[in-house]
This record gives C-alpha cells, structure tokens and sequence, in this order.
C-alpha cells in the first residue's frame, strides 16, 4: 500500500500553461502522446502566479512542466524531458543519433523562422511587416520541402518536429489576414499535413481554436493601439 | 584488412569552421574532449565554399560536422550529436533526465542572453548600446549565481554548459572595453570559473585569443563605419 502511494507521489504532474499559448501546446501534445495524466494549471499572464514565478524565475514564462515538485522549462526541453522520462511509448525523437540531429534542426529552425516572423506580422507595418510575411511563406515552403511527400516529418508516424510545429496551425488563419496570403495557395502540403495531424486526438484537443485565437490576437491589438 | 578499411571510412569526420567561430569552438571543444581525430575546413565567409553552401543550404553557416559524409548543423546540436555517436567517453551531458533537462535550459539561456547582448555592443550605440551592456552584465551574472560554489555548471567535471558558454571567453576582453565594465568586478566567479576550464587543453587549444578576436572585430567594425 505505501508503496503504491509512493509510486502514485512518483508521479505528480503539473503543467503551467496559458490560453492561446502556442508553447504550451506543444507540451500538451507530448503529455498526450505519452498517456500521462496531469494537472493543467492556467497562468493568467497579466498576473502571473507566485508559483509560476518561482518555478520560472528566469524567464517568468509558459509552459513549466513540474514534474515531482521539479521544474522543467522552456517547451522543447519539456518534450525532450517527457520523451527521456516516458521513453518505453510513442517515441518522439527518433533512436539513431543522425536522425535525431536532423529533428532537432528543423525543430530550432521552427523556433527561429515561424514564430518571430509571424509575431513580427502584428508587431510591424508597411515595408517590415511585408518582408515579415514574405520570410514567414517562405520558411513554411522550406518546410514543406522537408516534408516531401512523407506523411509526417520523420516519415510514416507523428513526431518531434510534426509536434513543434503543428501548434502554429492555429495561427495559419491569422498569418494569412494580417500577412495577405493564403497557405492553400502558397503552401498546399503544410495545409495538407496539418489535416493529418489533427486527425490525431493527442493534437486536436491540445491547439488552441484558430477563430477564437484570432480575435483573442484582434483584441489584444486593439488593446495596445488604443 | 577490408574491414578495417571500412572502419576507418566510418569515422571520417570533417569539421566546417572559421577562425574566431565563437560556434564552431563549441564542435572543437566537444571533439577534442571526446578524442576524436577529424579534418577542420576553415571557410572564409566572406566567399563561402560550395562544400559549406551544400552542407548548410539552410544557414549557409558554420559549423557544419561531416559525418562520412553527412551533415550535421547548428552547434549545440552538433555537440549533442557528438555526445550521442562517441558516448563512452567523457560525457557531456548527464544521464538523468532532469540534469539534462537542467543543462539544455543553461546552454538555451546562453544562446539566448550571451551572444545576442553581446553582439549589440557592436551592432548599435547610445542608450541602445547601454541597455545592451547592461542586459549582458546581467546575464553572466544570472550564469554566476547558477554556478554558485560549484568549479563547474554540472559539478566537479567540464560538462555540456562549460561547453556552450567557454568559447565567449575570448569575448570577453572585446565586451569589456565596447560596454565599458570589467568582468574581473561584475562577475568574478566567471571570470574564475573560465580560468578553471583553460587549464583543459581541450579548451585552450580550441578557442581563439581575446587580444587576436577584440583586433579583428575592431577591424570589422572600422571597415562597416568607412
């Protein structure tokens, strides 16, 4: 019995996150992927908690995975946490050293071509925020040159960069308003690839709704116009 | 004897650099702690090879591992790769999830805080230029804290963090005299703890001399302002 109790206290995990938080999404899909159950714990970010403070006294951001009392920061490092931790099911990085080097660049390239160049589309105007919008297509066409004609990134099943990157799904319609394009058009196999990892459960219950981020991102606009 | 052909064929391992690579120092430092014999290819950016531009069509950057023939970029991924391929020597990395976890955050950090604060000291002037010297003071500071007591990030042996920060060593005497602070007053456990990883040949001979870098970013900067 004890032991049973110690096992379950093995096993406390808590997960900070935030409404709309792309970062946070990618930790919720790997905590889904893996069958772990958790505690969400939704960090309002106008007032963030004492504990998220304390947790994430560097940064002072979501997601924080705490794991026993531990945390784990920065979303990446979390899913290679999860991946370490939980590694006997599904697998995200692949075994051999070569193919997980090669998912750990596009996964960093992600992380320094989408998400600055799409944040960049509500932060600039005129001149700036076009050459935004035309880096941002284009980091997603050199991704879909990735893909090739592979289900998902690392071949036949769902991985570390299809989980890095498909949170940014949510916010294709938002790139597209603001940035005057449309990804049908422009970058038809990452539409299509996206299609595929929503059929996926573990994804479509941890993104955030595309319509309702985009007004949560037209309001927050708003906010800081007027 | 065709065997051994073939082993040696195996580990051809050619190291795509630059002198005064700040990230390039990292692969020479993660090589020479794991003994391993490999070609350095110094590549002049200005007219970069087409080896370079075929190995990193992405970056087109340094540095590029060739690993019998395939590539592996960006430098702490690289430093990973090389961790994971020659592990039964000197690891890098700790075997515990959480340390790992640990230690990806640090090296993060320093990408995220070091190089670009410190790049601004060049990059801009005024007030812009100040807040950046005063960011980067800060930054080491948060690196000395985490440090604390310990001759190094991990403990008692050079590890993964020792790693991604020591090649800024050689930056140092440049940070001082362009943000007009002294390392040796504002963050003297830094300044002890690099003297501790310079008296590992695999540090020293791997990174460039402060006096030879500080003249050369000198340079750049006179041939940008003329």
């Amino acid at each position: 019995m004890e032991e049973a109790v110690q096992k379950m206290a093995d096993e406390e995990v808590v997960l900070l996150a935030a409404k709309f938080s792309t970062f946070a999404e990618r930790a919720k899909i790997a905590l889904a992927e893996k069958g772990i159950k958790y505690e969400l714990k939704e960090e309002d970010l106008n007032n963030k908690s004492h504990l998220l403070l304390e947790m994430n006294p560097i940064h002072k951001q979501v997601p924080v995975l705490i794991h026993n009392g531990k945390p784990i920061c920065e979303s990446m490092i979390i899913v290679q946490y999860i991946d370490e931790v939980w590694k006997d099911t599904a697998p995200l990085l692949p075994s051999d050293p070569y193919q997980r080097a090669h998912a750990r660049f596009w996964a960093d390239y992600i992380d320094k071509k989408i998400y600055p160049n799409g944040r960049m589309l509500w932060k600039s105007e005129g001149e700036v925020k076009e050459t935004h919008a035309k880096n941002l297509i284009e980091s997603f066409q050199t991704l879909e040159k990735e893909l090739g004609d592979k289900p998902f990134f690392a071949g036949e099943s769902f991985g570390y960069v299809d989980l890095a990157l498909i949170p940014f799904y949510s916010m294709f319609y938002t790139y597209e308003s603001l940035g005057n394009f449309s990804m049908t058009v422009d970058c038809p196999g990452i539409v299509a690839w996206a299609a595929k990892c929503l059929e996926k459960e573990t994804v479509s219950k941890s993104i955030s709704d595309p319509q309702m981020l985009h007004e949560a991102i037209m309001e927050m606009i708003k906010k800081v116009d007027s």
